[in-house]
């Protein structure tokens, strides 16, 4: 995941709730992925670490486990940026040009052309970050399945040019992400500023619930309400108000008014965000335990990339016989 | 330097001549650019530490001193592949589509488009190798100054962008290279197999020399010849044969003939190789002796590389408070 910094309620039921049902499945590796963030937020750097460690304090308070699972910062690990070189010789350049997922996002930015070699590039580092550690199931959402796609071409390329099987082939682990909508209605995004955080305090939520845009027909209390347009109902869901049928009811009857509707839905959000969040005492505001535990992290995953790493040497004749 | 293997004459002549002047002058690290050598040979990679090691040795061989300069492979200090990748991020795809180097190669290898990404690449690592180490002066050939140019605009869109110098901008130390012909009369090159090794054998060089072109009017011992066309008049003067204005006479006057002119030749090139490889027995076939040299100075390297990468983090904001 890149470093956005605090997660949101999006995030949590797009990626974090899967996270937590896979650590019990499998042995993970979550990546904080912040070379990734330079591809296009290179102008913009001064807030990576405080992010790195905002969106860690998150994971953890939701339950990401350190002591199952291997939580990384990929800037921590130079292998990958060495994995990175070797691929990016080996990448034929088309592969890349017709990378959709590049030409939906120039396309979502209004550009013609990728605006750095790197951007052009974000399959290689990405290829790069999951092979090295033998990675073969791949938690991404449907747009991100033509990047795990060109990790396999990428690793069956390296196998045919060098006749030795040095990594896995990784599949997409494909996650439902639920559409989840902001406060405005718009989809939930920290960069619309329309987002329920992980993180916020209740005096933050009752700002953001009781500014929440609901069915725009329903003006006056009294007036029929349609629940199924109406985002406050669906968070109504969300939170597993157990009262959401009474609800439902009562929106389209006019007997319920959405003040009282939303600040109804704000007793159940502060009550499912604590419950979402068993481990926040335990992480928030303790910056440096949070860095201890990604740069132990880190170490770890350093030990299995570097292992790749020396099999890639050797396959490709790197000055592998050279100690270093 | 690509790890090409042996060195030949025209390598000589053309650079380690040049750097055995500049080891005196300047704080110098030559590298084998290892990496390089995968941007247009990475299906053809058994022979890259054989040749690194053959290329040291001719290298110790005439001169290059491990006691005053660095000499380094370029992947045993994996910051260069850190160092690219956060280039790679900051240059403009345009800069490279554009490079001219990249388009001559093109042409030579009669293709429309890069062959991989990393190829398109090649000048950001080659930024990458120069200014890791706050390189100021690049020994290069005319044909290189557009990649040194294309470093000159990374550094300083870096500074621009992170508002922090961090780098020196290196400029191009123009080497004037003589075109040294091979013996069938084109350009000397290992991959022609018409080049005079500076470790050939004795027995080598006189099947060599013995077989050199000569001017095709002189076909008969008494045929006037016309030296200025001649490559092994060349070498006559390359290897300072102090007769070497009665054999112009001669040859003209058709009193020389090209056998014994070659003869004569051999001898002076066999000493002249002795004479400019004066360190010879000290690392022939010692190969580990050279690997322990080679990887002394990478980690000497890997020092310097070091404490820029450090600064590069900072500027950038990555990760940095975070130790490794
Ligand atoms: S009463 Fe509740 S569900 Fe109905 S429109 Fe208002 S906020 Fe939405
Ligand atoms: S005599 Fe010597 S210089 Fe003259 S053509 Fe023959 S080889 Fe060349």
């Amino acid at each position: 995941m890149r470093p956005t910094g605090k997660m949101h309620i999006g995030h949590y039921l797009g990626a974090l709730k899967n996270w937590l049902q896979l650590q019990k499945e499998y042995d993970c590796i979550f990546g904080i992925v912040d070379w990734h963030a330079l591809t296009t937020s290179f102008e913009h750097t001064e807030d990576i670490e405080r992010n790195i460690i905002d969106m860690a304090v998150d994971w953890f308070s939701v339950g990401i486990d350190p002591e199952v699972c291997i939580p990384m910062i990929q800037s921590l690990v130079p292998e990958h940026a060495e994995l990175h070189l070797l691929l990016s010789m080996v990448t034929p350049l088309g592969w890349l040009e017709r990378n959709p997922v590049l030409k939906q996002q120039l396309q979502d930015m209004g550009l013609k052309e990728a605006v750095g070699y790197g951007h052009l590039g974000y399959p290689v580092l990405m290829a790069a970050d999951i092979i090295i550690y033998q990675g073969v199931k791949v938690p991404v959402g449907e747009d991100q399945v033509p990047h795990i796609e060109i990790a396999r071409e990428m690793v069956r390329r390296f196998h045919f040019l060098y006749q030795q099987e040095v990594f896995k082939e990784p599949q997409p682990l494909l996650t439902e992400t639920p559409r989840i909508l902001g406060i405005d209605g718009r989809k939930m995004s920290k960069s619309l500023n329309n987002a329920i955080g992980l993180s916020d305090t209740k005096e933050e939520l009752r700002t953001k619930v009781l500014s929440m845009f609901t069915d725009p027909e329903k003006v006056r209390k009294r007036d029929p309400g349609h629940p199924e347009r109406c985002n406050v109902f669906s968070f109504h869901n969300i939170v597993g108000n157990p009262r959401v049928e009474q609800i439902e009811e009562d929106c389209r009857t006019g007997d319920l008014g959405c003040v009282d509707c939303k600040k109804e839905l704000l007793g159940y959000m502060v009550d499912y965000l604590e419950e979402i969040t068993p481990f926040r005492e335990r992480y928030q505001g303790k910056d440096q335990l949070v860095k201890n535990i990604l740069v132990e992290g880190s170490r770890k995953a350093q030990t299995l990339a570097r292992e790749t790493m020396q099999k890639v040497r050797e396959a490709m004749h790197i000055a592998y016989q050279i100690p270093r």
